[in-house]
């Protein structure tokens, strides 16, 4: 008699992950939460924090790596993929699945999000990235990194606002706003507290300014407005480059994802806003698809 | 039979120092440059190079601490000053002047720009201050930091040419320009080499690139022009700030300084430009200004 087919998908990020269980049929056995896994901080650690998040995964479902009436087959998307030697090293460390497919976290999103058809996503967190699958066509618009990219994300607000707001207090602004007085009172008025914090703040650091940003667009003040209105400009321009790039320039349906997303999506131009469809699945769903698509099973 | 005096005039930045030996005529006896002064990076080391450097400018004059026929009088100009404990800590440390007077860089510099009289003062390197002295009267404006200030420097430059290469490399920016070619050159044309360095880059790695952005002006490269425009609508801001909040509006002659800013005056607005005076002296001679405006000998 075959063993029974189990499925597991894993979604590793920088901040935490996610495995599902799954049997032949597609239904949901088990889910948990774990760590972060990001094969930039050690392939060890990252297969030591997988493989504990699975063991537990399938000791909610009520199975064992260990049971032998059961093929084990996984797949895995996880951040820091696209470092060749890491992606290399994690796949050659030894396992006890049947198969093992490994993809990036962005490729399970963006599969997940279109249960495996063709599609795009644009992700707008602390930072931005615009992801498409077409085929085996794979594009990534922004997502570089900051302050150099990721422009219109959560960080890059939070930084717009921290700007406006050294310019407005020594001049160069001459217009006030709410806003402003919102984040130099956040550093108690006080020039040296928003210089010391500045030199020192990173895009997680930037990106708690943004709140107050997202918070004053509802009271529609005028700065917050217009630096919504700056981030949906380039939230369009990875849209438009999607489509440019995507082979006879179609426009595939895109998602759109991430803390910011849903406060910038009513600014976008109706060229991206019409190809704006809802999310199907998440990544550790597209994880599973990832696997499905590369092994038949 | 009194003594003679002597005037030492110390610039002290965060790079590099210089020191200036004056009779009381004015005359220059000796001068030497020596390491960085920056008191953030310590008070004692500050005082250790500061000495060091004012014994060797006097033994170039032929002269000597020691010699009991002469006040020595020092003007310090230097980097740092603006952190009132540092500053205290300075000022209350043991030496063998006659006269102290310690004040932060900008001030010695911009003093020395007009020799001593009122006005402004530009500073367009890595990053950008605008600076200026009415009476007792001190403006600030830019000078906030990287990358959340410092609008049209070099770093500024270096990191806004980076961001249109992302762009340009990802579809989002569909014009070309041979900037964009050379810049993605330097980074042998392979996207983790560009990812990885822009991740780590500060302004100073920031500023490396402005070079390119400047060479490429003369070839009229259309987005190296358009971004030292961009540039010098940031310097201008500033220049109009300082008028905006000098008394009664009066707008004070200026000095440009800094490697950038060469590049950048031709592009300036009229409103900068008819007040832009050549500088008089540099911060050594400020710093021995200071002095002579706050003690009378």
């Amino acid at each position: 008699m075959s063993r029974e087919n189990i499925f597991i998908g894993v979604d590793g990020g920088a901040t935490k992950s996610k495995v599902i269980i799954e049997n032949s049929q597609g239904q949901l056995l088990g889910q948990t939460r774990g760590g972060p896994v990001a094969l930039r901080l050690g392939v060890t650690n990252s297969w030591k924090v997988v493989l504990a998040t699975i063991r537990m995964a399938l000791a909610e479902a009520g199975l064992s790596l260990d049971d032998k009436r059961y093929d084990f087959h996984v797949g895995m998307g996880l951040s820091g993929c696209e470092i060749t030697p890491k992606y290399n090293e994690f796949i050659a460390t030894e396992h006890p699945f049947a198969n093992l497919v490994l993809v990036s976290d962005s490729y399970a999103a963006c599969l997940g999000a279109h249960d495996g058809a063709d599609g795009a996503s644009i992700i707008i967190g602390t930072g931005t990235v615009g992801y498409q699958i077409q085929g085996d066509k794979i594009i990534q618009v922004s997502g570089w990194g900051f302050p150099h990219d990721d422009q219109g994300s959560g960080a890059w607000l939070g930084l717009k606002a921290i700007e406006l707001t050294f310019k407005w207090l020594d001049g160069r602004l001459q217009e006030t706003s709410p806003l402003l007085e919102m984040i130099w009172e956040r550093f108690g008025k006080d020039t040296s507290e928003i210089v010391t914090w500045s030199n020192s703040a990173n895009s997680t650091r930037f990106a708690e300014i943004t709140p107050l940003v997202l918070q004053q667009i509802e009271n529609k003040d005028p700065i917050a407005i217009r630096l919504i209105q700056s981030s949906a400009k380039e939230i369009d321009a990875v849209g438009a480059a999607i489509v440019r790039r995507t082979d006879e320039q179609k426009a595939l349906p895109c998602t759109l994802f991430g803390g910011v997303s849903h406060f910038i999506e009513p600014w976008l131009g109706e060229e991206l806003k019409k190809r704006i469809v809802s999310r199907k699945h998440d990544a550790t769903v597209g994880a599973i698809l990832a696997l499905k698509k590369r092994i038949k099973i």
